[in-house]
């Protein structure tokens, strides 16, 4: 029998880190969460990462010579043959930080990075709602729209590893611009919770009625959240209704899109909308889904269901991709 | 050294039958062509399949049983596991046809049938301009648009074997339905060569000046053909060149949602509308293209060219599958 080996993920995000240590089996035995605190420079970040890896280790109760590897899942543009991070979105000043030297000099284990949604593409795959499954997309609805993809059980990177960015496909070519950096009609200007958040607050600024400001100023908040997103849509506001059926609608034809061209065994949904609003929202992307995808009337229709993993599903990845390159 | 291989490519249309005899280094050796009268119904039409590979065989001068395999692209659903014809666009009839056991009782070779656009991808992978590369999609614009997706080298056909309809990819979700059976706002709707005519006549219709009826009674053709737009462009008609641009524009944004997501090394273009107006539409397919790919400022830019086998991708494609296959 193998012995069981241990690596550290982390997922870095824009406002937090999350730490685990994870076992080859995908099981989290321990993890922590720090502000990144990322206006307050590279430097700051890198300890507040090492630091959370540290508070990980003492909550699993795994010493840190036991540790064989570490993956780090960021948000942005990674060179991870090198290592290096070339360009991240919400991070100030990072750009070509070579983070896998910094961690070395922390812990001489094996260090992998690569993007935040790649790596909870694939813990969906290895231990969430796509186990067993060889072939998926899986699609993460948050403030942007992102994801990856597995094809013949391994990640799906393309010629300069810039395959899988799901939330810029164009799906309604005159429609929106992104908020951000995105694309004209991509599916992140017309779903996502960003995406959202802009039409409600335009159609109440031209005087539309709604229970959203008051639910707003409930919750002692400025954005519309994605758990206020639900609470709307169960009260029934009519607004909420028709923008959020209008955002399934454009999703479940994005769905089709991607079963037309890729025929994945599995489609899986996972991200703030998805969490907070989850089968109310499922059940339209795969109604219009279906009915927009070329083989409708075949009996084996994909699966599209919602992720298992939550917040943890990139420190996972992270964990099992480091492991495998050690 | 290995002995050289010959099989026997049959491309089957709803209007023409190619066959041509091939060997394992993708060289037509010889070739025949002859009209599908697919109304005669199905024995016919296999008869006539068997009729043009006699007659590429003998243009080849191979003899009969020197041929090891026969490679069939047929324009539907193939269920090639067992070769069987499950279902035809415009070939009436051809409903649960066991081809392969037909073509075997003429001639006792691996048979593999497979969807036409199918076979011509993995022959512009193999013989054409895909030539030493490991991926690309393949995107064919004619009468409907069609194409494949190679990755790894291999020809990526999903779970229930129905990936690769790159035609029916949604483009402009609020756009216009598809002549025949496709999808609302998919590409085929925008940009196919139907979808052009269809915009043209009820500009036409409405009032619009444009040369084309003159082109077309020139021509004695009730069809505005690939070639005739192709005049039309040369010409710098007002009408055909507002609509061929957004056409233009579509195939541009199409390429860029399949850059986004599949990071391909090559994007492949062929078929009638490419093949007659080249470059002057590729050129604007690339900028759109380029314009709205993510990594937009990619020092390595993924390749948009000219398929180069054109009518033979099919035969070529089909011919060499079934030889791997022996």
């Amino acid at each position: 029998m193998a012995a069981t080996k241990y690596a550290i993920g982390v997922d870095l995000g824009g406002t937090k880190i999350l730490a685990a240590v994870v076992d080859n089996h995908g099981n989290v035995l321990g993890s922590a969460k720090k502000s990144t605190q990322a206006e307050k420079g590279v430097e700051a970040v890198i300890k507040r990462i090492v630091k959370a890896a540290e508070e990980a280790l003492d909550d699993a109760n795994v010493k840190k010579d036991h540790i064989a590897a570490i993956g780090v899942g960021a948000p942005g543009l990674i060179d991870s043959a090198r290592g290096v991070v070339l360009n991240l979105t919400n991070l100030p000043g990072w750009r070509n930080v070579e983070l896998a030297r910094h961690l070395r000099s922390w812990h001489p284990a094996t260090v992998v990075i690569s993007n935040d949604v790649r790596m909870a593409a694939i813990g969906e795959h290895r231990k969430g709602a796509g186990r067993g499954a060889h072939s998926m997309v899986v699609v993460f609805v948050g403030t942007g729209i992102g994801g990856g993809i597995i094809l013949d059980d391994r990640p799906w990177v393309g010629f300069r590893s810039s395959a899988g960015e799901v939330g810029h496909m164009i799906i309604a070519a005159d429609g929106p611009f992104a908020i951000g950096n995105g694309i004209r009609g991509g599916i992140e200007a017309l779903a996502s919770r960003s995406a959202i958040e802009r039409d409600l607050r335009a159609a109440i600024a031209a005087g539309r009625k709604s229970i959203l400001p008051e639910l707003m100023r409930e919750k002692e908040t400025d954005t519309i959240t994605s758990s206020i997103l639900a609470k709307a849509v169960s009260k029934n506001d009519a607004l909420t209704m028709e923008v959020m059926r209008r955002a399934a609608r454009y999703l479940g034809l994005h769905a089709a899109s991607l079963i037309n061209i890729l025929d994945p065994e599995v489609l899986i949904y996972g991200g703030g909308v998805i969490e907070s609003l989850g089968e109310w929202l499922l059940s339209q992307i795969r109604e219009v889904a279906f009915e927009h995808a070329l083989n409708k009337h075949h009996l084996n229709k994909v699966r599209i269901v919602e992720a298992e993993l939550g917040d943890r599903a990139g420190v996972i990845g992270a964990a099992l991709v480091a492991l495998d390159a050690v």
